[in-house]
């Protein structure tokens, strides 16, 4: 029996609100149940240094979580004067899953930026960002193609992800904060539209974990992240 | 004529959201206009080493804006490894608002962190950060009494805070971005209840400013702050 | 009665040393009674990048207190890495008080540096850097004059400042730190020689100042900058 | 064909050299091909902050490469004043798959700090680190034993990791830097000697991967690590 | 023949002034002809932790200069976020040479920390440096004893320092800023009463020395410490 | 008698390895006893910002120790974020001695960055490095010889570097761990192969040192010194 009585293979309710902030060029809040991150995407005319001059475009993206999204105050990484190896661990994570569905060379001499900041935290919030980051890409990319400066999107698909794992013997979706922090198996997976992995991150916190529970683990992400595709389309399309 | 057609002595739409997340003691979402300010008060049972022992609370702020908060993005201070001048310069004056109006001694061994983080901004964050966190402050210490653990309430008595200034030769109360960014005279004032001064901060953007003007701005700041304090009454009232 | 035995309008003996150290532009002692601060104005043929090609100057601050220049020793900020969010503040509010009076487009494509160390600290070490600091800020100038760089003066007119408080009830001027350290009120006045202010910062220390009272300090304060600006020009005239 | 003439499931040519350096508790050089890695195991008696007084030990490592282990000299992380993102997230995985095999009750309150230095780099060192770091880990409990501060081992089973990857279309096992910086896909395999999974890292670097790739890339994890443990324990019995 | 006129064996014009600044145990400006620094003394009742009850004392040294000490402007290291190598080797060479005239044990259980801050430079600032603090640190300890917390003096004997180098081919004393940045060989010379040396710092700059002009470099050193002693003496007894 | 029964003016067995590792132009082991310290040569085809377009090279060091190459652990500089001042101190004592022996005009606009990583210590880091660093720069200088990129070599002559000092009361050669951490004096020399210093830096860590002491302590460097250019020779020789 899961905390939130929700069956094995059940998502939170997820909402995704595009527009949310008005000065970015894709703005998306997305919602994971009591998990709330604020997903900003933004377009700059230049490119890292070391993409000068090579034709292509870049995709990065930064995480942070307000000091108070979680239970206890979390120490703020601005007044500490670094980011944790936690945080640098997400980012680096959301960058590279975006990164895997956009033709750089398409994309041009330009860099989009995505923030993921979360504004309230019950566990997922790595591929709550990820999900949420999509859209907002999505956003300023479509507001580059109708102010002309593209002609076609460089996005080659959709991509999402999803949290799996094991929880009190049990292989369950969408893990929130009373799972995650008392779980067997955490595992994080990023896969596109046409079914293909982009990231497979499991972790045993406590056991190690069979080949057996990870093939049901990555069946569960499967089917979650075909749902969460679907979600972000019907929020694109309103 | 203002560029949002206000009058001049005309404050924003002001919103007080309590509540808006669920982890902090205290969790406010102030909006004036288009800044929109989320403010959070965590409650510790320990104060500063410099406090230890000496029977006395604490009252401490840290601010942040998002990087996307703004119209071109701004670094991420976290990443930058500091924090800026300004940011520093903005919590300290927070922390030093709301100390005016607590009884430390009567807040016992504990400290109350604000965190005031700017998801939007147009103009006056600190000033709607100062407003907002006495709100969250107040929910806190409202906490703090239901929970048994303070008898009556430290707060002395309300303080808001709000920016006037001299834009296009005319004194206007509650300055947006764009008066903000193009203003002779900038000043930010903090007030309590009782119609006295916590802190009076003018700035010669431009020309130098008149006794004559300061008078017309602390005049136009006192009628926005009464009218700020009656708001923070209503939303506490709910 | 004043810690100090002055009245409540008097400030303490003011001396003004030129050409203090020899590398330096402008290198000027400034002397308030047992405050002593070291204001040296460097002229550099460059610009920050935010101006690089825009036909304009610079002028800027920074302020640092020497780690025994206190009663106590202070931690050096050199080995601490990081410059407190007081000498930030300070460093900024010096920087805009010259700016104020300067025009920057006739000061062409070059910065003028100031750096005000504090060698010996007794209260009010702020208002003695901006006021010791525009004596060094004009000789640096007229430096520029002299070798052909400039053939006007980009000075528009003299800016001094001084704190007023209220002490004991009693609103004193130029405060020391005996006074300044058991005040209620402390506030910082930037004037010019025309009588307009450039900078106000008040602060309630203990109980918040009424209207009244604020008037009464900035009386006070006018006329100890009146006498601040003649002390300037008979030092410039020396 | 792999640039090495491998057959896809060979690994390269591993050597366990232990007792290394003379000081650390543990000392093993891990040479996997041309990747050398020096794993160093030190006891200190003392846990960290959060663990004080719970009667449980810890395992933590940390994770360098010397500037010019690489191709190119890489910039010196200690001249940088900061640990780049991928040191640490090499560095928590190394640390997370120690400790999944160590019983920290039975270690008792003590810590042991790995220290994984990379000498030479030719790909794959962060799984090389783990199986060298296991060993140096043994050697130090051993050492805690024969000294009678522990009587039994509270090693639970052995641990090893190897990296797979799809390399022009092929799956192999242990790529090395020409392999993984010309891969499609990229995983990291840790895993017990019980053969189950401790961590699965998984990354497209090119095009997404499917189920059925990543089934193969398990199979050869599990091989290739099979052989690692038999490596540790033949060099743990000299 | 040396840019200042001065003979080969000739020191600048030395002024060691006492109780320059109110604040500090010791305040000491020592000045070699244009090279001007303030050494302070603080006297603090605790040991830095690694002394922790082991009944004796600590004599340590911080340096730093202004940026405007030297003819171009240098980068204030506050602002820079660290200390140079130049900085730190400096202060540790001060400290040193302090501690190798104290009796830790008589001095007890504090600390005296001295810094040495460089208001203007010319040259041989270091060896200025620990000839000032020597007298500063002897002010301390006289006020210590004053105040009947310590009974007999920690001073063994007193230490004094200066630079020696080959310029343009001949060996001089106590070389000035032109002379320091044209000169083949720099050594700095640190030396007891009794006439045994603490510290010998040679560096060639441009060709290497042999050992002949080594030994007349020393020969210049120890009549120039000698000197020096005799100054601090007669400061002293003042 | 010294711990390890060495002869007062033996040298420990020196052994100096030649392509120890495969990436740089230049690598070496240089092992004095059980002092272990891996050098290796970059060479760059830019040069430092302040050396740009003056037609001519740099030779420039960094130094680290491993944390475990001690005999307890020391924290690793790069998580504490900062080189520690004696890092520095000896990383620019490397660079120095180098850049002695080098024509940097012949040497052209690239520089050659050494890195010297303690593996293992039993004193006399320093000086084994600058010894072993010199093989390093000399095969770095034959591969640009080798490719055409020189024609001759801007080597002038030879350097190497060893440790003297007062133990017990003795002179001796070399000093090992167990001397150095209980010596009177501790002396770094650096010599020429034509027998002229570069370095010397004396330092009495107890009693200060007689002119007489400083004497025989030179004399027993040099011969040291002329045996280590000779084994460098054989080594290049090879």
């Amino acid at each position: 029996m899961r905390p939130s009585s929700r069956r094995s293979d059940e998502l939170r309710s997820v909402r995704i609100t595009r527009q949310y902030t008005r000065h970015a060029e894709g703005s998306v809040l997305i919602e994971f149940g009591d998990t709330k991150v604020l997903c900003t995407a933004s377009v700059e005319e230049n490119v890292p240094s070391f993409l000068k001059g090579k034709g292509q475009g870049w995709v990065t993206a930064e995480y942070g979580m307000l000091p108070r999204s979680t239970n206890s105050r979390m120490r703020r990484e601005a007044a500490q004067g670094k980011q944790s190896g936690r945080t640098q661990e997400i980012q680096r994570l959301i960058g590279r899953s975006l990164r895997s569905v956009v033709d750089m060379a398409a994309l041009g001499e330009r860099q989009i930026i995505i923030d993921c900041d979360v504004l309230q935290a019950d566990g997922g919030t790595r591929t709550a960002s990820i999900t949420g980051a999509f859209v907002a890409l999505s956003d300023a990319i479509n507001g580059l193609i109708a102010a002309g400066k593209l002609t076609t999107s460089p996005i080659r698909e959709h991509v999402a992800a999803i949290s799996v794992g094991v929880y009190k013997g049990v292989a369950v979706l969408d893990l929130d904060y009373p799972e995650d922090s008392d779980c067997e198996t955490d595992m994080n997976v990023v896969m596109t539209a046409s079914g293909k992995f982009v990231e497979v991150q499991g972790t045993a916190e406590g056991d190690a974990f069979s080949r057996e529970e990870m093939n049901t683990l990555l069946n569960l992400a499967e089917q979650g992240i075909r749902d969460l595709i679907t979600m972000q389309k019907t929020a694109l399309a309103l």
